[in-house]
């Protein structure tokens, strides 16, 4: 069987991949009386009394929603909600499989932001945290951004922090072989979608100083006087101050870092010539990259990571989201803040050792079960620290869960 | 323990009652490349290329939400969608406990009946069926039409119609032991919530030409200058024909059912002693009925139906939303029509023979495992009979896939 069709089947003999279990069984008067009518009253008193008590009796402390409208999906493009429906439940099996979350496809039938931001909020009494996915730029800003003001449990855009993440894992690797610091290296960033500008901004907290962002019109710069929006006009206020002109050819030359979030081939041998010795190349496009691992390491590049499992070093955002949530929801996080983003990035890492850090392994694989344990106990801890949990615990117990709710890493 | 403590300390070991399972195991690449990239791209495509398909490929078509704005929540009122959950995922275990169905708790945070539909339609992408749940009235009224309008998923108010289908269930049986008939019976129902005016609607549709309908203020009718609603209005045009004004006790007289969803103790023994021989009275009021099942008896009731599980003949609505969903769910429904209502009455009416029948046993007791099963297979038949399914199968088929699905009469 092809892919394709070793794909349709596995979808359709199981009718999707996701269900509901049950935790309490219900089989007699008794387990009915406590499930349900009279029992049920007693924790809906109680939460009524005290909201904070919803994390102790119901569902909320565990699960998380995986919102998309489908605009943006995979290599797909916007095709919508129902079409969206099997990446969402996707995703919410790799919660589940990966840190033990459970998590729910929701679906939305709109392009408004508005009625997104809006759906999410009333919604908020069920779930203990908000995973935003393909969702079109420039709106997944805006909606995130509005979340995470108008509500109080964390909310991540997927597709920009966990992308961001795991690619800061493998640059925080890249630098320690290359022996580069980041703030004196050049990086030069092609694409200027939802992942790319997560990076960027990711990179600004990390003290890199030198950060030139290109779209389909070349760098961009303060005052560039066409193909701006809101989001590359704050982007150009914090990158490329030498207001650097031309295309990604000329802009390329002495970086440090490519960074690709773009199209396959963006990327060519001649440009990856004129970048500094070591460079560091991370070219995600998928499924073909900005430039072929062998191409690159032919021109000079001494670290080359994609978005592919058949190459070395794969950006996989499994790496990220289900230790990130699992590390929020145990604390009863408010948020996911940028100190929490960046625990997970030395996280995932700091597991990689010195002995057997190369060019080939500056990212754990995706099946690596130390991952989720070890991002949730940093993302716990630092949640703690910065005063967005509502709840103390001990970061070893944390890691300790996470490794006994994980599914992968064991046999049945 | 009590059964506060014990219900109290079974909802917090379990942090909830539900969680989410995974048909497909991901724990290793191949594992990943067909649940998620790039394998799943196959399923979007082909939703987006064949709308319909999304029953095949995802989990759309055993899925149901339960949504709740906590408004109306079994005897505590308002509590607000938080307080709801409890009782949401309590709904959601029995979904699954009874027919297999993947019930998913949706609590609201509004109690903007313009919100929730505008939200529930949002969601449609996600969900084969939609379960509205302990919303106040009039709104439930309003959002339930609308949705059934606006949708093309079965929309279902439980606390309306799975009470009427399992009331006029144990009617049904009631008459049949009394020996009367439908078209002339005198059925008085008091309280006009959700509850007792899908009773009495549903009793219209059963021939009933004689229902007079009390709240608080007394009988109901065409042009009672207080306590009006549009509501009301409607039941007015159908109901109490002959414009009898007056109290419960004035218009009790010479009723052949009393059926409450009223308060404890509104109906007296005296009361009792005025309607006709052989009377059949339903007191469903919670946790204690309008009158004790003894009290009825000794007053000259035949045949006493209650909501407690110490007393026989148990009106629980768990007798008919897993069953009805299975069906609606198993031939992709529109919608759930009176219909197929009616079936579901028949279905569980029609488990009791002739020969067990008896005052005590007119309703079947609510894990009697042949229930659901049942239930679905005439909800699925009807369905296909009248326009409403997408899909065709064999009846037998889905009474057999739901003892197989149903996790009660089975030990482990």
């Amino acid at each position: 069987m092809s892919i394709r069709e070793e794909a349709l089947h596995m979808h359709k003999i199981n009718q999707g991949k996701l269900s509901t279990g049950i935790k309490v069984e219900v089989k007699n008067a008794k387990d009915l009386s406590l499930a349900y009518s009279p029992g049920v009253a007693e924790p809906c008193k109680d939460i009524y009394e005290k909201p904070e008590t919803v994390y102790d009796y119901t569902i909320k402390g565990n699960t998380v929603a995986v919102v998309s409208n489908g605009t943006a999906v995979l290599g797909l493009g916007n095709i919508g909600a129902e079409a969206a429906m099997p990446v969402m439940e996707g995703k919410s099996v790799l919660f589940k499989s990966f840190a033990g979350v459970d998590a729910f496809p929701i679906c939305l039938n709109t392009e408004d932001p508005d009625k997104i931001v809006e759906t999410v909020k009333l919604m908020e009494p069920t779930f203990g945290g908000v995973n935003l996915e393909d969702i079109a730029a420039p709106h997944c800003f805006e909606i995130e951004e509005r979340l995470k003001k108008e509500t109080s449990i964390p909310i991540f855009h997927d597709d920009q922090h966990g992308t961001a993440i795991v690619t800061l894992a493998g640059l925080v690797n890249a630098l320690k072989l290359t022996g580069k610091r980041f703030k004196d290296i050049k990086v030069v960033a092609n694409g200027a979608g939802a992942a790319g500008i997560a990076i960027i901004k990711l990179l600004s907290s990390y003290g890199v100083r030198n950060v030139i962002m290109c779209d389909s019109r070349g760098a961009i710069y303060e005052g560039r006087p066409e193909g701006m929006n809101p989001v590359k006009e704050e982007v150009a206020k914090f990158t490329n101050l030498s207001r650097q002109e031309g295309q990604l050819a000329d802009v390329i030359k002495g970086a440090d870092v490519f960074i690709g979030v773009s199209a396959a081939g963006a990327l060519t041998k001649e440009m990856v010539q004129t970048m500094n010795a070591d460079s560091i190349i991370f070219a995600m496009a998928n499924p073909v990259p900005e430039i072929m691992p062998e191409e690159a390491k032919q021109a000079g590049a001494r670290v080359i990571g994609t978005g592919r499992s058949d190459f070395p070093n794969q950006v996989n955002n499994v790496l990220a989201f289900p230790g990130i949530f699992r590390g929020a929801l145990d604390v009863r996080a408010t948020h996911i803040n940028e100190d929490m983003k960046r625990a997970a990035v030395e996280a995932i890492a700091g597991l990689i050792s010195e002995n057997e850090l190369n060019a080939d392994y500056v990212i754990p694989g995706p099946f690596d079960p130390r991952v989720a344990p070890a991002v949730a106990a940093a993302v716990a801890k630092t949640a703690m620290e910065t005063g967005v949990a509502r709840q103390k615990v001990d970061a070893d117990e944390v890691r300790e869960r996470t490794v006994q709710l994980a599914r992968i890493g064991k046999s049945e």
